[in-house]
């Protein structure tokens, strides 16, 4: 049976999220249904990150078997043709077909997120549902600051969601970096894995640094306290993009 | 009676144009409203260009008076809420009083515009209805070799909609760059004033010379035939931004 990759762009605005629920529509379902569509195959896809409802990506990284063997270009053309068909706001930009010991989710050494922050007195117009807006002045440089005291292997239990269903709350934090380009504030986040809500649990933290509310020192004092109720505040799904995974 | 500039964002997808028309919802008719819903007062708004429907700003300019003065802060604040209860996609994003010898249209000097591309083989998903998506591959280099044939002093007849109503077709374009960054192609476009349709009749021919369909050779001779039959194609309003309005 061929395995096949896919790279995955989509706006998730629409979405219960990455994952099947029981109730709502998933981009998971959506692309199931995508490849159901063209071979008729029932598959189940798996996908390197489970992204909520509202965030948004554009390098989720999935694998599914077939019974039947494509060509990589057909099977795009294929999956992209019944996903515009449903109009659904999912794109498949790659396809190569892989071996059966590769797995989107447990052969992944590096997941990279981008969390985007619009500050600025004006509300979001054609950046709606694509940033997180921020009116008040955050000062980016202090955000950056803090950050870096997040970096590395910590036990990150102040900023996981209390859903989260890991085992173990300790991570590697490779990246954590705030830059600003006018009034565009990136928080670029990279690490083998990220507990559930971790990036914008640091956003929402971050944010409060930035206007003034939390110190550098407080930030470090919320990491050891190793208590959910000491992180700041969990920004929006909107302003999170899953955009890369890397394999060996 | 003092005089407001304001500078305006929007997304283009859902109006029928900047310009207020007998049927649909503009832009202009929107902003007008939203004045109104502050201030009471009815008030003829005039923007710096008209966009298109499905053309974006991020930097249209707009002027108008009002009986009473308001300051800066409270006008911005104030139009921004009847904006966003309305959820019209439109924000003001600087506003600043002005003498009444300005006027958003006759007074700018310079206006500067961006086309946006997608060339690769996956349709829009994160970008749709914000960029033109083109699946076959693009010659950038060669696009933007053809574009410089366009910049200079010239009848536009060409590149110009046959219900453009300027009196004059010879506009002189002061730049007109093709650049790439990964799938996205960028054109920028800035000129004093432009033609109806002048820059998506350049993207959809420069389109063409990408795609190995029109020679350099052959934009040179589209523009000295000074007939709008020789003009490649019209590109789509969706990857058109008016980015900037330049003054004295």
């Amino acid at each position: 049976m061929p395995r096949y990759r896919c790279t995955v762009e989509y706006d998730g605005t629409a979405y219960v999220g990455w994952q099947r629920q029981a109730t709502g529509r998933s981009v998971q379902g959506a692309l199931e249904e995508a490849v159901k569509g063209f071979s008729g195959e029932d598959v189940s896809i798996r996908g390197a990150g489970r992204t909520d409802s509202g965030v948004h990506a554009l390098g989720q990284v999935t694998h599914f078997d077939l019974e039947r063997t494509w060509s990589e270009f057909t099977l795009l053309n294929a999956v992209n043709a019944h996903l515009r068909l449903a109009r659904d706001g999912i794109a498949v930009t790659e396809v190569s077909e892989v071996g059966d010991d590769f797995d989107a989710r447990f052969s992944a050494v590096k997941r990279h997120y981008l969390y985007r922050i619009i500050n600025r007195r004006a509300h979001l117009a054609v950046d709606y549902k694509r940033a997180w807006w921020v009116p008040r002045p955050l000062d980016h440089a202090l955000m950056h600051e803090a950050a870096q005291r997040l970096v590395g292997r910590h036990d990150f239990t102040t900023f996981r969601s209390v859903q989260c269903q890991a085992k173990s709350p300790v991570r590697t934090l490779d990246r954590l970096d705030v830059t600003r380009d006018g009034d565009v504030i990136e928080i670029r986040a990279s690490a083998q894995s990220f507990l559930h809500n971790q990036i914008r649990s640091f956003a929402g933290t971050l944010k409060l640094v930035g206007e003034g509310k939390m110190s550098v020192e407080d930030v470090q004092a919320a990491l050891e306290a190793r208590d959910r109720r000491a992180c700041g505040t969990v920004a929006p799904p909107e302003g999170l993009f899953f955009m890369q995974v890397d394999y060996p």
